[in-house]
């Protein structure tokens, strides 16, 4: 199962796509969207909704995770997040993706086995069932790999699929 | 000029289509986006770009106007209202509409000449611009139009034509 992890953000947006074969992770693409600083919203909007559309149309994952925001930190980020988060979710309807949001304990007890692990064990983590050479970079590729990971742990579980 | 003013909403968008000759106000077109209660969110959004873009095709507005929304006052309906409001500036950044952002105390001194007035009095100077039989329906409908007739008044300002 190949799944799409997005960490949606307006400078910068993380993907991950992550492939399971039921018991090894395989990293197939990741990185981040990122927009000239100064950017106009909108253009930024364009190019995250394009560059999802083209992961989604190249790789041909089944399904897209990203994470719920029930209790955003920020307001005045809360909308410029919201923004990202519904053109990337109306890139993967317009292509069929079935879409699983994950609460951040969710992704994190997937990733590391502990819901409230730090940033730094979910980096470490993903780099080590990844098998990454390196640490991902920035934090937002991390976060969306993480999320992705956490997705394909969640798609297999009964309750997922006996929805 | 014709402008496009949406009240972006996840359940309710309220839109509204106004032409102006330079002295009266016409309402060209105006309603209200819904989906069927517990849609899920993706095809909530797949339905307002969809919308939004059939009225801009049909209409062929010059300019979208819509509220900045800096201070919301909820963070949990922030998230929904920032991706409602995402995919109607993807649709209209696809087909190249220019975009303006009014404050609300913006949208409020343009229809009634007082940057602090109440619903009422806004549904109310709404109503008698447009010349409409009855005041509009729902709320979200009358907010639309009341963004459509600030964004021709300040895209005809000096300030924004010299940006």
């Amino acid at each position: 199962m190949l799944a799409l992890g997005i960490d949606p953000g307006t400078a910068i947006c993380g993907y991950g796509i992550v492939e399971s074969d039921g018991s090894n992770l395989t990293a197939i693409d990741y990185g981040a969207i990122t927009s000239p600083a100064k950017s106009r919203q909108e253009d930024r909007l364009v190019k995250i909704f394009d560059s999802v559309d083209a992961l989604i149309k190249k790789y041909r994952p089944e399904i897209l995770g990203v994470e719920k925001l029930f209790f955003y930190n920020n307001v005045s980020t809360a909308i410029p997040v919201g923004q990202a988060r519904g053109v990337t979710l109306l890139a993967a309807a317009k292509n069929q993706l079935e879409i699983l949001e994950l609460s951040p304990p969710e992704v994190k007890q997937s990733v590391t086995g502990y819901g409230k692990a730090s940033k730094d064990q979910i980096i470490f983590m993903v780099t080590k069932l990844l098998k990454l050479s390196e640490p991902p970079s920035p934090d937002d590729t991390a976060d969306a790999l993480a999320v992705a990971i956490g997705t394909l742990y969640l798609a297999n579980s009964f309750a997922w699929r006996n929805r």
